[in-house]
């Protein structure tokens, strides 16, 4: 099955999720500059969470750019992965309203973890199906950089209940971590291109 | 007439649809975590309607796989669903801020009924289209899917009446049955798109 | 210039523009179905203007399937139309809330006549641009159900300064006689495609 | 890598930005006509801003056509770019709701720069990617009308502490410079086209 629909489903769901969170950023009723003073929490979760749905998205079109076609499964786990991103607007609103207290901040980590776990099941089920191109499986490799994540989201979520502000520093540093983009997907997926190409030209 | 922009616009929908309603889950105001609790009953709502909507996705994207063209007519039948399944988001939030009483059960029910009978309808206005390309008729067969769901909706919305939570329970029930994706549809394309390709090998 | 990507960001500014509208449905804090009574006018305007953008989204996607590629002053006149629809929201729920009263239902035919005349306007810009290949100027001919919509939409905005509900019919008169599809641009484009496969064919 | 993706999830984001703006214009409870004189300055602020985000996808549009592939760091100088856009419904709220005084209309001002600037790097970004490939390069020359752009939106900023009005005259006229397409771009990419063809049917 072509994967382009599934390409263009999840590019809709998450340009609405990246676009509609600002909707939280309520505009304030007075002219001056201090009423925006305010607004400093909610507009930090707002930038981390812009570049946390940036990421996803350019990890997913990384990914699928190694892939050549998707099972009926995989447009599961897809969703899968598009419910637990759709929850980050709603933790991104609570941390931010609340001033990155306990609590929110904790469930900020938790959907985040979820979001890895998600991420990491669909790329599972894209392996699965592609036992016998092994660009995507060689490509990822053993995935270190996802299984850190998972624990550092785990970490942010724990140390939330000593500081909240250290467990949001934790996020800070996996999306910057992240930020580095998934050169090993996209080096194996330009050879390989180069290869086809050679190839071809051979004929 | 090709498919590609009905596939986009319904794509657009969708993604819509799917994620606005997540904006009925209202961010509390208190950083404590049993301020999530009364948001329990919203949330449950949510997750089965996003459940149903990446249902109705994924058989649209199934179904209109196995389609080479589409007519004018096809294209109303399409915006018809679309308008069932934008009601989804209203009675999933009336559903949820009520706690699953009769009203908003008997409701909800009502209009994945009414989604269930607008996708009957999207079918056979492509399989009269597709008569002469039965790769979609065959697929579908008697829809024995499509008929046992429109009668266990109106089922729930009967039990509405006495318990709520039993109508709930049914429509949960359906969910389930089309978790297991359309698999009538996928093995038909495969089949057709092996005996091309065999086709193409052969000349 | 490719069409392909207009397509795409129309797709998306109407498939958001259809979706928003059902945000008008305030979620009614009671469990009663009589607590849908007071949204019908709510429900009869956002049915008529769900109509109305299925309409234009059907009508621009058979208009720019008959043309090739579009000049940047297309693109333009394209976002002009995007313009005055995404005012339908606000028409359809200033009209709705207020059960069809003069002003709201006035400022609909309104908005309705400018969607109308920027539609034209459109057609025009992109017929200037495809003298030579004809299709498309051939297919729309003079535009008949174009003319006698702005004079019915003008009669309608009229009429609602004597009973809203005149002007209501109306409006919904106007999209009966749209729903019939644009079968002229549709048999154009069907003999036009014959005819080049009947060419290629010879060659 | 290709770019088909960047462009659909870029038309997802601007179509939205685009569109929930209008979420702004808050429906009047009144059937009166009155009732929308105070929705003056919002619409206002709503035709601008819509002007503005449909130049940027304009120009992002012709941009991105004289392009043949993306690196990953321009995904994120493309996001870094959305990011900004997507403020831009925030300072439009705040300086409708608050008829251009000083704050929001400096606000605005600095957000369209901040865009302008992000425009900027993304095509540099893209430049740096395309050094052999110099459609782009050439066709972007010394990108004057983007220099004239920044320094105007930091006069409009200055201006607005003097009188609001005159800042907001100052981002209507760059608007005006900007509703002129590039040609510089649609040139040189048609010569290129030209030049292809007749190259290809040289051979």
């Amino acid at each position: 099955m072509g994967k382009s629909r599934l390409e263009a489903f999840s590019d809709g769901v998450i340009a609405i999720i990246i676009t509609i969170m600002v909707l939280e950023l309520k505009v304030p009723h007075s002219p001056d500059f201090r009423a925006l003073l305010p607004l400093w929490p909610v507009f930090m979760s707002y930038v981390l969470s812009f570049v946390y749905v940036g990421i996803y998205w350019n990890n997913h079109h990384h990914m699928l750019h190694a892939v050549k076609e998707v099972s009926g499964g995989v447009l599961w786990w897809n969703l899968h992965l598009l419910f637990w991103l759709s929850l980050i607007p709603f933790v991104t609103a609570w941390m931010g309203e609340n001033h990155f207290e306990t609590g929110p901040t904790a469930a900020y980590g938790f959907v985040l973890f979820m979001c890895s776990t998600a991420y990491s099941l669909l790329v599972r089920g894209l392996v699965v199906h592609h036992e016998k191109n092994s660009t995507l499986a060689e490509a990822l490799g053993d995935d270190r950089k996802g299984k850190i994540s998972i624990v550092l989201y785990l970490t942010g979520v724990a140390l939330s209940w000593f500081a909240a502000w250290l467990g949001f520093l934790v996020y800070v540093g996996v999306a910057a971590l992240w930020l580095i983009p998934d050169r090993r997907i996209e080096e194996k997926v330009v050879e390989e291109i180069e290869q086809e190409e050679s190839r071809s030209n051979a004929n």
